[in-house]
């Protein structure tokens, strides 16, 4: 949604955020989101070994009916960092907690930044006071909490959405693992819905494996991918259950392809937004798995960036991702042009194709195997010399 | 080698290349090995399910024990290019097989260039028709060939050795899928020991695992790649076994090492060489898995090219390469100084490493794992914004 959207928040929920001076920046650090009751909540994290302090401390907890608060800060990852990582998450969430009432173990706690530094614990904690009495339910508090989770972002990525008696509202950040001190993608949605917790973890993880999990900039797994969904559960209408709950799964679904879509669009030094199209494959991992192969391929990406309709990168790319596919059964579609044909290259104006990818940001390409009748769609942008520039010109 | 040492030519060998304009630069773009008796040969070629033609010509018929010739075109891949292109190849090999006088099934085809085009047959023929006449065993002509494999390579990559009464020739052309015009990686071995096929195609396979399967330029797996070995067995001594065979083993091995070291350190736009020792692995494949995953993210690749000690960036990527390691037997060397120890971040002068790293081409990189025996040396380059005008800033 545009910066300027209204917000609304769902019940039983409060934001604040604060500059802790953690980013070298300066900027917005560290915010807060609070339930004023417990809620049920779930979780999905990232899948690297080396896996953040506060990624390790969520897991321990979630799913879980007793959540009361989230706690993120930017501009250190928490990654990397031993024992003393473990160490500086608990005594994040035990601070919180007592600043508003609760357990530590019902406070969620994100991290994300540079890896392998440990976390300035006295400007965290100082701002974590002063971000604890700033708590609001009022829209704009969490619009600031929005940027305040941004690192190398160039826009927040917020949604709301509002059925019936309950609302939905969503915050997330990062283009994958594009940022030059490594940046995260982090999502945090809330909602008034009453849902249990099974429930609840059982929907995030179907629909962030449509969503989350379709999504690459740079292939690069971060140490701290998070994805948390609070439910307050004070909306009217109590427990949602069948044609409700379905709605209910349908809107966290949407609200979750919205911000991961938001993410590629927002790339770092991306020229173009790329809508990669697999279908016809054996099963949804196949299909996950050729059309990552695609959205990671240098090639893939360079050639859409200099607008080039060079085709033969893109079944190549699709040719090495390990699926043992028939290229004779192979058809592929660069922005609505067939390009290559059940293995053979058809005949097609180039430079019309040509000036078609350099006249727009976006770009579709389908690609059609014959092995099944699963299909997957995935986001990605494209390389630019820009990229390497945020990514190269940073000296630590 | 540089490219004026001496170049010693196998017994039994001879070469040629022409400009035969298949090539848009007009420059040389064919070449002709040609050997005067049968050879015995070995190959390894590209695991892409997207094949060249060519590719699909050759494993058909290696090994071998009557090879007489290997005809290379650059320029063109003969790839994704349907029936027409097997066509292509078969009336290649038949041609080349009337003007040396053997059977077409004993001449080899390679090519490397754009895929998706139709090789130009009419310039080839006429190409191959003045090339045959020029074949000779001078030095010069083998230094000709070696230029004509070429595509965006800077220089030509030659290895020559000579062990008592044998000698290798070998040649190579690529920087891995670096090309705006998809490079391929293409080698090409001849000697004049007296090798059993079975025996030249364990061997070769056996070093290609060593060499050409550790480089890396951008992950992307070409469709043409290939490697040949020829022996033509006149060498005095008669066949090689026991310590010979040994030694032969070893001449390949660091030979095809040479090519694919020179490969890496021509990576388009590079300005860094990066060596990655993976050592404490399960297996072999196990660290290769983790070097090739480290060896292709871009931000390790850019962390390096801005001469940045961002390690995490290093020990996060081997964190996505799906092998189970725990993050607390993980210690990482970059250019020899411990940056990472079992897990817990070292304290190191980063402004004296980052000079380091600035200072010269080549960067090491050591990940030691607690998981096995295994180890892997692995080759790559940066990423730079010049790769990415490279192969951006051209339009078919």
């Amino acid at each position: 949604m545009s910066e300027a959207s209204p917000i609304v928040v769902p019940r039983g929920f409060r934001a604040s955020a604060v500059k802790a001076g953690i980013k070298p920046s300066g900027g917005l650090d560290l915010a807060m989101l609070v339930a004023d009751v417990p809620c049920t909540a779930a979780g999905t994290f990232t899948t690297n070994r080396v896996c953040a302090a506060p990624v390790q401390w969520c897991r321990s907890t979630l799913p879980s009916s007793s959540v009361r608060a989230i706690v993120v800060n930017a501009g250190n990852a928490n990654a990397a960092t031993g024992y003393q990582g473990n160490a500086n998450v608990s005594r994040t969430a035990a601070l919180a907690a007592e600043l508003i009432g609760c357990e530590a173990t019902d406070v969620l706690v994100a991290s994300t930044g540079v890896i392998g530094h440990q976390l300035p614990m006295d400007r965290l904690e100082t701002g974590l006071r002063s971000a604890a009495p700033a708590l609001s339910a009022d829209p704009e508090s969490f619009r600031t909490a929005a940027q305040a989770i941004l690192t190398t972002d160039t826009r927040t990525k917020i949604v709301s959405e509002t059925r019936g008696p309950w609302s939905l509202f969503g915050m997330a950040k990062g283009a994958a693992m594009i940022g030059p001190r490594m940046a995260t993608m982090l999502a945090f949605l809330a909602t008034d819905a009453k849902v249990r917790e099974e429930t609840l973890q059982r929907i995030l993880s179907e629909v962030v494996d449509e969503s989350f999990n379709c999504v690459s900039v740079d292939g690069h797994t971060s140490t701290n991918d998070t994805v948390l969904l609070l439910a307050s559960g004070l909306a009217p209408g109590g427990e949602l259950e069948g044609p409700a709950l379905e709605e209910f799964t349908e809107t966290v679904r949407a609200a979750c392809r919205t911000l991961a879509m938001e993410m590629a669009a927002d790339g770092e030094g991306s020229t173009h937004f790329i809508t990669i199209d697999v279908e016809g494959a054996a099963d949804r991992e196949e299909a996950r798995t050729l059309a990552r192969a695609v959205a990671d391929s240098p090639l893939v990406k360079t050639a859409i960036h200099g607008a080039d309709p060079n085709w033969g990168r893109i079944v190549s790319a699709a040719g090495y991702a390990g699926i043992p596919f028939d290229e004779n059964e192979l058809s592929l579609w660069l922005n609505g042009v067939c390009v290559y044909e059940k293995g053979t290259p058809t005949t097609f104006d180039a430079d019309a194709l040509s000036a078609d990818i350099r006249g727009r940001r976006d770009v579709t390409m389908r690609l059609l195997f014959a092995r099944g009748e699963a299909a997957i769609r995935f986001w990605t942008c494209d390389l630019t010399a820009e990229y390497v520039h945020l990514n190269a010109d940073y000296t630590t």
